[in-house]
């Protein structure tokens, strides 16, 4: 009888590895050479083009013992197209290294590649290439460039007297991460859809194209928390805020966990991925209907002003002193 | 009394040590903009770029009983370069993510941060951005794009006919290895050579630039070893080669070890990072001549034929079998 244990990364070898991840990818597009070469070669056209990389790890980014394979693709994924979408840019091509636990089972790593090519196919971006290592731990760390859509959205552009918008609900990640945490179940709707916007996080890739022709004066993703990034933003622009806590949008689900301060999950809580923009309060209506198709609702949280940095009856530091920085908090 | 500990990287947090690793990295150019925003932008002219990513792992690539911080941000950066130089490309801009154990010393990523920048100073690169995370082990992932200075050389494009030339020496950075996991000291210049050749590898980048006027019809660089890659750029073009064993140049340091057989080592030690290309024969006088500004030799070593591949007395294949993988020799 034929043995029944599961392949793992260390029967197939890097050689084999690579060309079974490489049968999972795309065909190239016309003038195009992906994988399989020294590098990638792409076709391009535009003047700017953005470049970024994230890099996840098991134990920090996620747990294995909730997270799939195809959750830590797609997020690997995704946090890199969201970083190119609040700069008003389109996703285009990535790249992908990745590090492996000679242990680690082969359908890990299939699922791995599925989660993300879904996450590719979803915001248009090609993955053209990457690297496979062993390694301890495993690690997934992805480089995109992308196209600037008009002028780059910096954060260094809020001026006082714009809006500041945000996209979509807050809070939903960090309650997902509590509620997978404490091993609840999908049978309350609500905490299913939770653990999902942990797991899956959204890029706002469409979204951020809608807003580029309305000229927002800064953008940034909301990736560490709104009172961190929104930190960020203001610092960057040398201006204060003024953000009314009763206008947050936080995610209504998070009331399905009981006991946790909505208000206080939805500042301090990362990973939303949400766009934080600065923009002529003339103009926040029109960002709305430039928005409706996508789905994703915008509205008005706060007034650039001049300085210092408030958000409900807290300063921003206050809030900001609260929030985690992922080498501290290990 | 103050304390007199090592600051290590916990110590620091996440924003303080990129605000370090910034505070190192060169100013951007005009009408650019690096480090600091969600992505970089770049100023871009060409109609082709050249993406790639490689990552190194601790204990893998690397091993910090005798690597400094130095050498393996040369390393990380170096490798990348040197794929975007076997393509025939010229390395424009960088990316890097590091996995760092929260117990680093911040001299240790200091003196990384330098070898990274003295290798990006070396091949003409940018730094432009990056990201960081805790890790339970060091890993160090670049992603490089470049600019095809003519059409890119692919490995596919070699012809029957076609002599088969290769840059620099080899074994070096191989036999480099030996005297290191030796404890060899650098009483021996010879010695001395080696280990520097495998802690501080060349991009043949300038060697690619003058070679890619003269139309190589395929081109790799040498990181897995002769027998490896030939074999890839032969399977990639769907021909043969006849390789003289007698022509391959070994690198003359490699006597100094004393008790390795120097062809051995010279087909199968890989991270020489030497171009390894096929070109019409009657130009490979000019293709000396092209390198000779880079002070970096160039030698035919045999000629592309329609099938089978030879290296000496050996099939390639052969030769092949003892070359390592990585996630199988771990």
């Amino acid at each position: 009888m034929g043995e029944s244990r599961i392949p793992t990364v260390s029967d197939l070898g890097e050689l084999e590895l690579l060309a079974r991840i490489r049968a999972r990818m795309r065909e190239p597009t016309p003038n195009e050479t992906w994988a399989g070469d020294d590098t990638a070669i792409l076709g391009w056209s535009d003047d700017k083009i953005l470049l970024t990389t994230d890099m996840i790890v098991e134990g920090i980014d996620f747990d294995l013992s909730y997270a799939s394979g195809e959750d830590v693709g797609w997020k690997a994924l995704a946090i890199n197209a969201s970083d190119i979408a609040s700069m008003g840019g389109r996703p285009a091509h990535a790249v992908a290294a990745v590090g492996l636990r000679p242990e680690t089972s082969v359908a890990f790593v299939d699922d791995f590649v599925d989660g993300l090519l879904a996450a590719c196919d979803a915001y248009g971006v090609a993955l053209v290439g990457g690297d496979v290592s062993a390694a301890s731990e495993i690690t997934a760390t992805v480089a995109m460039v992308g196209a600037a859509i008009g002028r780059p959205l910096e954060r260094s552009g809020a001026a006082a007297g714009d809006a500041i918008c945000v996209t979509g609900s807050l809070g939903g990640a960090a309650a997902g991460l509590v509620a997978l945490r404490r091993r609840m179940g999908d049978d309350v709707p609500a905490v299913a859809r939770l653990k999902r916007r942990h797991l899956r996080p959204p890029a706002r890739v469409a979204e951020a194209a809608a807003l580029v022709s309305l000229a927002p004066t800064a953008m940034i993703d909301v990736s560490d928390g709104l009172a961190v990034d929104l930190g960020n933003l203001i610092q960057a622009s040398d201006v204060g805020c003024e953000v009314d806590a009763g206008a947050v949008p936080i995610d209504p689900d998070i009331r399905a966990l009981g006991d946790v301060d909505p208000l206080e999950i939805a500042v301090l809580g990362g990973e939303d991925f949400e766009l934080l923009f600065t923009i002529d309060p003339r103009r926040t209506e029109d960002a709305a209907a430039a928005l409706r198709a996508t789905g994703t609702p915008v509205v008005r949280i706060g007034t650039v002003v001049e300085s210092g940095g408030r958000l409900g009856d807290r300063s921003l530091e206050d809030w900001r002193s609260r929030g985690w920085q992922h080498l501290r908090s290990r």
